[in-house]
Parts: C-alpha cells; sequence; structure tokens
C-alpha cells in the first residue's frame, strides 16, 4: 500500500532535527515536472468536489472547516501555494488571512486575539499566510518579548489549536522547507526582475542571517505544537512543482478523511417541483 | 475597429426595457463553446498580469481597487461567474463578499454599513455576490421600507459610488440577465439533482412569481445608478460559457485602461545584491 501524503510529510516525532529532512526531497508522488502536472489536475477535480460539499454542509448547519496554515523562511513559496494549490478552489469557499507585523492595536491585545478573528467559519477552507506562530519564531529569535512569555507561548497555542479542532476546524500546518542556497537564488532573481522587486525586502536578508536561530526556533515549534488533532508537515520546497503537489494532495487526504456531503434538502422536493411548474412567469 | 466588451455590455442611457435585450444575445466575443474556451485562456493570462501588478502597485502605495458587482435573479448565474472568472486570479489578490439577508445588527444601521466594510483595499479586486442593490430592488419589490425611504437610496447609492471612485475604486457592476424559462430549467436541474438541491430554497419560487416586479426594479436602478464612474453592463446570461467570458472580458478591459505598473524598488537594488551575496548562512 502506498504512503499518503499525511504520513510521509508529517513531523517526526521526538526531537526535530530540520537538517535531516532533505529540501529537494521527492520521497513519494511525482518525479518531475510532467508528472506533476499530470497528478495535479487530478488533485483539482477532487479538491473542487470536495470543497463543494464542505462548503454546501456548512450553508445547512455543518460546523466543520479546514484550516491550512503555511509557514516557512522568506521566498519559501507561501505565496506560490495560494496562487497555485490554494488558487485551484472556488474562492467562495476560501478565507485567506495574511499576518503581517502587528499594528500597535494588535500588539495591545493577547497574540492570538488577531488570530482568532481570521479562523474559518463552517464550510471554508482558511488560509493562514504566516501565523500565531511567528510569536515564537520571530519573537523568539529577535527576542521581541521576554524568553518567559514565547516559552509560555507553545502551550497556549497547543491549547488554542485543541480548541479550534473541538469547533470542528480540521487544522494542518506546513513548513515550507528550503536551503540557504534556495533562498539565495531566489532572492536574487527578485532581485534581478523588475516585475519581482516589489517582493524584496531589504529585511530578508536580515533575517536570512539569523538562518541558524530561525531553524532552531522552528524545529521548537514543529516539536513542541505538533499534535494529532494539528499536525504539522514538513514540506521539500527546493522544488516549487513539488511543494505545490504535496500541499495540494495533504489537502486533498484531509479532505478525503473529512468526506463532507451534500446535505438533504429541508423542504418537501416533489412539493416544489409542482410549485415551479405552476409558476408561470 | 472591434467595439469592446464595455461598449457593447454597458445599459443604454435613457429608459431602460430589460425586455429589449436578448438574453441569449452574443453580440460580440466567441461564438460557440470551444471558441470561447479559447478565449478564456487568454483572457486568463492577460487578468493574472495585470492583477499581480495592481496588488504590487498596492503594497507600494498605490489606493487603486476594483470593485465588481454581481447582481442578477436566482440561477442566473453569480456563484459561477465567482468561481470561474474570478477564480482565474490569485485567491490573495481578491475580497469577496456575499450579502445575504440583513442581520438585526446590520438593519439597525444604514443600509451602506455593511457595505462600506466589504470595499476593497488598495490592490485588490472586491467582488460583490449581491450587494446594495438589493436595498432598491427586494426591498423595493417586497415593500420592507417605504417608497420614501427606497426612492432616496438611489441618490444615496449614486454618491457613495462617486465616493468609491475618488478614492481609486474602480467600479464596474453587472447584471445577469436571463430568461425566466432559462430560470425555470435552472431551478428544475437543482431540484433532480441532489448535489445540487442545497442551492435551491423555496424563496425562490416566490421571488420568480414577482418576475415583473423584479425587472421593474432592475431597470430602475440600472437607469438611476449608472454612471461613467460606476457604469452598469448587462450580461446575456442564458449562455453560462458566454456570460463567463463576457464578465472576464469586461474585468480585463477594465484592468488593461487602468494599466497597474509594478511599483519601482525602495530600496537600492545594486546594494542589496552585495549584502546577499555577502550573506553566507
Amino acid at each position: 500500500m502506498k504512503a499518503t501524503a499525511r504520513e510521509t510529510f508529517r513531523v517526526p516525532s521526538g526531537p526535530v532535527d530540520l537538517s535531516a529532512i532533505d529540501t529537494a526531497g521527492r520521497p513519494i508522488g511525482p518525479k518531475d515536472k510532467t508528472d506533476a502536472a499530470r497528478a495535479m489536475g487530478e488533485l483539482d477535480a477532487r479538491l473542487d468536489a470536495r470543497q463543494e460539499a464542505l462548503y454546501a454542509e456548512g450553508t445547512a448547519g455543518g460546523t466543520r472547516a479546514v484550516l491550512l496554515v503555511l509557514q516557512g523562511m522568506d521566498t519559501s513559496g507561501k505565496g506560490g501555494v495560494i496562487s497555485h494549490v490554494v488558487g485551484m478552489v472556488n474562492p467562495q469557499g476560501l478565507h485567506i488571512a495574511s499576518f503581517k507585523r502587528p499594528t500597535p492595536e494588535e500588539l495591545s491585545h493577547d497574540f492570538l486575539w488577531r488570530i482568532r478573528k481570521q479562523v474559518p467559519t463552517p464550510g471554508r477552507i482558511g488560509v493562514f499566510d504566516r501565523s500565531h506562530y511567528e510569536d515564537v519564531l520571530v519573537a523568539r529569535v529577535d527576542s521581541l518579548v521576554e524568553e518567559s512569555v514565547w516559552q509560555a507561548r507553545y502551550g497556549q497555542i497547543t491549547a488554542f489549536e485543541k480548541e479550534l479542532s473541538e469547533q470542528g476546524v480540521t487544522v494542518l500546518k506546513c513548513m515550507l522547507h528550503i536551503s540557504p542556497q534556495e533562498q539565495a537564488e531566489r532572492l536574487g532573481a527578485r532581485l534581478d526582475d523588475p516585475q519581482k522587486r516589489w517582493k524584496y525586502n531589504p529585511g530578508d536578508i536580515d533575517s536570512r542571517e539569523k538562518w541558524p536561530a530561525y531553524q532552531e526556533a522552528y524545529a521548537a515549534a514543529l516539536e513542541r505544537c505538533d499534535s494529532d488533532v494539528a499536525p504539522w508537515f514538513v514540506i521539500p520546497s527546493d522544488r516549487k512543482w513539488y511543494r505545490n503537489w504535496a500541499i495540494a494532495a495533504l489537502l486533498a487526504e484531509t479532505l478525503d478523511d473529512l468526506a463532507p456531503v451534500f446535505p438533504a434538502p429541508d423542504y418537501d422536493v416533489e412539493e416544489e417541483r409542482a410549485r415551479l411548474k405552476a409558476s408561470v412567469v
């Protein structure tokens, strides 16, 4: 029996060593771009059908939703996943939230305040482009808060995600894992192409220079906040087409497991057929 | 010179007679589904490129946005346009708002209160699935408010849309124009298919029975709220593929006219290249 994407990419339990996970790996699935394009066609149809049923379920009192959390170093492909994977499903059923540097108002609240406001409502697929994990990543690396504060957040995050799961939100968290060499190429490409320069930020180099500290912070987040109700996945992301395929496969498997069903009508079908027939316009 | 979609579908000035506009017309563009599929491929690429530039502009202090308002009788295809046309662009740059029956809180405010909260921010393409026009459509047909109240709304809407235009939002409003026969077929199809029954609502027949009153209310809205800064377009919508093509073409022309440009970097490219080179990880 073939391994699933959920099994393959799940962060190993126990101490996490990101350097042991190949950023260019292709452990399962397509071996090249052509294979991947074919596979994406099938995944597209599967995602569309499942998402429509989930949405329909949500209109009829269903409580289930999906939340895809995307994290990764600059250029790792969060935006690419939104465009190429999330973009495959009907935008009506999506809720995308991008978390940037917190505003003064956001900072005056608990770190989960702004996050809670963006949790997808029933029937939706929510996508977080960065997330509450920034509060144990940049906050830890740059000492934006005291250590006791960020240390407490791992438990707070786990409790929050458990609560989400209990209210019907299936959470899946993806770390887009790239090598520093790949990042250098992508940053270089952004500087070279006038149509990509807007994506570049001098701060990207500042973060890049803290690569080991970030990898350590990621490892801690993955280790301490992985759970069966809100699992962490590490996605080899040096190849964009493989990253996209892997996340599409994860999403499709997740929706398959949910197996949403189109709701039964809350009206009498025969009666409505008669009303329709009688309605002469 | 070929007529544009903006010229072709713009509501004629003066008194509006919807019965004079063919719901199955194909005045310009593709003549069949195959032609349309080819045309959509080209429009997709055009929309993608323009939308990315508009989004980029918005990240760099630009103030421009686009707002596509979708109105039409039940089954006219508002959801289909969102899935098939709006779904072509990167979801990160979209803001979709569906306006359902107002909540008690919404009703306690001015009718534009909930609308203003959903105006797209700079760089975005906003889509309204139903809109403030419901407040001069169902509100008028079902006498939900006194006549003096809905009569005043045409002017209020025109002023609001002028304000949007002045703040940088390009508004385009599409009425999806279908025949009552086509609606009967589509409602019947929803009743027949267990996967579509969730889209059917017994209230749809109640609205259908008020067809002439709705057409009259639409005509008044189109006549009184059409303006060069927020034009109304009437989209022949009996053929789904034609409707989709027409709106994609309108959107593409609108974005072409805006001609958004990728912003110049606010950093020194050479300096950043040097920093990138020096950053050994």
